[in-house]
């Protein structure tokens, strides 16, 4: 049946909402798919449930083409099973909790993986079983401190998520590469040049990771890529480290007093100006930074760590997060800030401006043997036999030509720097480039946390009880959309893919005659007859100017005109992404529009 | 694609589960169409999807034929709309309360009534808009005190609710007969017998209102239905009220000492026994009870009534929770009980076991102008002229003798008194049945109600704001599965109707020839280009036996069974329904299968 203007439950709006900052947020308000019920919660109206559906539609069709079985998880579950993994407490203010009317704990789930794990293990015994790939389409709910940008950062948002169950590796990396293919075929029929760019996975995370970013301005990820065709998000870079260097020849360290020294740029003109070498000059990238952060652990304690990263380089707070928390023991998501003025108060062996490893390996003052039992975690450019400035501990006094293995040692080694532009690509595939991207896909190797955590174990081939090994692969279906929607309009408004499209052609009749209107009438019955979706712009009483301008925010991928060429037995095509438009008999019209909707869809 | 019963997500089990005591829910969990997650929460696993999916498209299509167009509202809502319709407080318990990290207040939405009304408000101005109806399939939450029965009485289930809106009543009249269609239709297409039942609606309700009841001896709602046509639920029942008698010629009331007569079974001894009457024995009929009730009024007070029915009459709390609100000036839905301890001590006006009207008109006891202040309502059967023998407000005291309207008033009258087996039906068509029936659509006219509430006016004809005239059609996906499987199974397991089953046939391959598995396999492919969906129990080592008990409790409307008949080149034909089978060449068996599964559908 065709959607008619006349009763659509649609009101179009040709100003952008206030709190609308991204193309795509503006358009789908304006184009009447979506309305705001509260911070990052939408409703959906005709149109933007049409939508969905196409695309739910779509993303079932691979699922099941892979072999992946349908199923549905509540929203509103126990506490206990996140409970037993840790993730109640770890979640914070993320997740949304109440209590039953028995003052029972429950939660509106942000993901599924215990429910998974439990159901698998509910049912399944033996290795026969498996493996299996299970997935929903479900609401997830997120309490997210900043909800933003419309669908793309909600509160309550739509997510295909799927879960893979094996023994054996082999079956787990197939079931990795088959969603790895369908995610590929679901942007392909999309049209939405997506990336899978290397990830890390978070906490309770495995091995193997991948994100498909859509590259866009707006988003919220950076990546990086190489003409050699390396790309990985920015939290995932290795940094090539250096071959450690033979430091016997150097002289021992010394301590100089360096006033008013505390950041890099002064002490390198200090350096330069009181301390000069007689080859070159001091750079920025001869400092050791050391950087104190604040980590709030899953369990809610706090604890302080020092980083230490050569002076030319930002620390990446967010690739710290990424990486710390296995150095810490934490056993789930870690929050990384800035160390405040209370760690620095809690850690009185921290000199503020001037923090150093220590003078020499004897007398450490960071690290967990040292003075100040601080853990201490270096960049891998720190490698055996650098040689370095660095504070010493004391104010107004650094020391020149600490010796890295020789004067100090460290806990552990992380990616902490800044990734720049230009800078080597891990496997030698060139330069880097960075770029911003919207995540609409992650699949990863979830290993047998979850399943450790819960007690999924089955029989093996041999009888004995074996922990089942996990894959996770989550798709945000509403961020997609309004990626699509990133992705495919201009400043008219919106254009969608013809595989997504509310309809295939939106008909305009325009014009007061009734001739024109019954012809456009019969036009879309004709239409509907032969599989064609049609948006029927039957409103008599609305300008030409107006329809067309709703037909272009609308964005059907093609829009019919039934007016004044009817006299000469002609109706208009446009195509709505080109702007093209050819006048086509109307004897022969539905057929030609019927080949154009099937190549579009 | 064939469902395989060998990577199908599913364990089929032998034993009921100890928390389900209705077939409905041991069926479904049996047959892995649902697990429980936590109290009144389920999981759905994939066959109970397929049943899902095929009762949700079977609801679209009839929604959509009637003009409904589909929207999505969010689960999670703000408090504020429910606030300004009294309905955050007045849902007590029942709704899911949580906040944000913001501490706002959220709930997870019972009904959406305020965001359906708030969308046309935001959307729509005019007369010319309307009528409109649109519609979502939807996940409800309600904290139910006593979540029982499956899918029959859940705190997570899936709704359809439509709501139209209009300015002419003929048009909502138009949309109520709408929707009355569909939903008849629906149940058609299901094979379900419902029957539709006046109603009286809940809380904020306008007049006309019905129910559609599945007849079933384990539903919670009871309804009555005559031999001429009527039917109603027993909420709904009117009492056919007497003529008023004319009681000119009756004596003056009398009032007796009847000591230890605080029940109607010792009043009427001890009428008869200590003042026989010379025409007649004395009967309960004969004495006027009144039954204290206590009130819990939306907005958190209590209050306290008297309802005054005859002593052969057993109150009816339901039908007084039903009816008392508006005569206590409610906004929403009251809770009623009997009246407490407390309720009497709060009240020392009423003399508990003698409660009366008072002797006479110039002195009355109850009633909001009585001496005790309390409000008083009677049964529709006290009219003007009858006389009574009822409590004289005083220990071991009745007056004998009262007559209604000479010696007494009322504030209201109220169906108060339960409705009896053989009862005259109010339209004059016969006795009453009672019968029990498991409620699975409530459709009624909602009124101005929330209009009014929420502010949602348009402009009319003549350019002047009017409020919008509702109509509440809900639709409860999930309960009607579990009333399907109620009503379609029998010793052995389920029997699904052909419009939903998860697959229209059940092919079982018995014994280990690889020839049998080979043709089940070519068979399955054949059907399902044909378009029949197929449940393939293609297990190599399971035996017969336990794949026809699997294939009897899953309950696909017809199994084929690929087996010894092979020989002579037959496939077993089975109705699942009447068990009878029959022989089919295995070369003509597509079209012979196709054709009664479309039969089925």
């Amino acid at each position: 049946m065709p959607l008619r203007l006349s009763s659509l439950f649609l009101r179009t709006l040709r100003d952008n909402p206030a709190d609308a900052e991204v193309a795509s947020h503006q358009l789908m308000v304006r184009a009447g798919c979506i309305r705001r019920a509260a911070p990052g919660i939408y409703s959906w109206l005709p149109l933007g449930m049409k939508l969905l559906r196409n695309l739910e539609e779509i993303v079932r069709e691979e699922m099941e083409h892979i072999g992946s079985q349908e199923v549905h998880f509540p929203a509103l579950l126990p506490k206990e099973p996140y409970e037993a993994t840790g993730r109640w407490a770890d979640y914070g203010d993320n997740m949304f909790r109440l209590q039953d009317r028995k003052d029972a704990d429950y939660l509106l789930a942000p993901t599924h993986e215990e429910v998974f794990t439990l159901a698998v293990k509910d049912l399944y015994t033996s290795y026969k079983d498996l493996p299996l790939s299970i997935y929903q389409i479900q609401t997830k709910y997120r309490d997210e401190a900043r909800p933003r940008a419309g669908l793309l950062r909600g509160r309550e948002f739509i997510m295909k998520d799927s879960y893979s169950f094996a023994l054996e590796q082999q079956d787990q990396d197939a079931a990795y590469a088959a969603h790895r293919a369908a995610y590929l075929r679901i942007f392909d029929r999309l049209g939405l040049e997506v990336v899978p760019v290397d990830a890390v996975s978070g906490a309770m995370g495995g091995s193997a990771s991948e994100e498909f970013l859509f590259p866009c301005a707006i988003g919220e990820d950076t990546f990086v890529e190489s003409d050699g065709g390396y790309r990985a998000n920015v939290e995932a870079v290795t940094t090539v480290a250096p071959e450690p260097v033979d430091a016997s020849g150097l002289p021992p360290a010394e301590v100089h007093h360096t006033p008013g020294t505390d950041t890099i740029e002064t002490l390198v003109a200090a350096a330069q100006a009181d301390h000069p070498r007689p080859d070159r000059a001091w750079t920025a990238a001869d400092t050791l930074k050391n950087v104190v952060i604040g980590v709030d652990m899953p369990d809610g304690t706090r604890k302080v760590a020092v980083i230490g990263l050569p002076g030319d380089r930002a620390a990446d707070l967010k690739r710290i997060e990424a990486a710390v928390g296995e150095h810490l023991g934490a056993a789930g998501e870690v929050a990384v800030e800035a160390g405040t003025e209370a760690d620095l108060r809690a850690n009185p062996g921290l000199v503020r401006g001037y923090i150093g490893p220590g003078l020499s390996r004897e007398e450490p003052v960071l690290g967990v043997e040292g003075s100040s039992g601080v853990p201490y975690l270096v960049d891998p450019r720190v490698v055996e036999g650098t040689s370095w400035i660095t504070g010493a501990n004391a104010a107004d006094q650094h020391v020149f030509g600490l010796v890295a293995g020789r004067d100090f040692g460290w806990d552990g080694v992380i990616e902490a720097a800044e990734v720049r532009e230009g800078d080597e690509a891990p496997d030698g595939s060139g330069p880097l480039r960075t770029r911003r991207g919207i995540e609409l896909g992650h699949i990863f190797h979830l290993g047998t946390g979850y399943a450790e955590a819960l007690g999924l174990k089955v029989l093996d081939v041999n009888g004995k009880l074996a922990t089942v090994t996990m894959g996770s692969y989550g798709f945000g279906v509403t961020r997609v959309l309004a990626a699509l929607a990133e992705a495919n309009h201009d400043e008219k408004g919106l254009i969608w893919p013809g595989s997504i499209a509310p309809a295939d052609v939106h008909v305009v009749a325009t014009g007061k005659d009734q001739a024109i209107h019954d012809a456009a009438e019969q036009l879309v019955a004709d239409l509907e007859v032969s599989g064609v979706s049609t948006l029927f712009d039957d409103r008599p009483k609305v300008s030409p100017g107006v329809k067309f301008s709703d037909a272009e925010l609308l964005g059907m991928p093609t829009i019919v005109v039934v007016g004044r060429g009817l006299a000469e037995g002609n109706v208009e095509l446009k195509d709505r992404r080109s702007g093209e438009s050819e006048q086509v008999r109307l004897d022969g019209a539905v057929s030609v529009i019927a080949e154009r909707a099937a190549a579009l869809r």
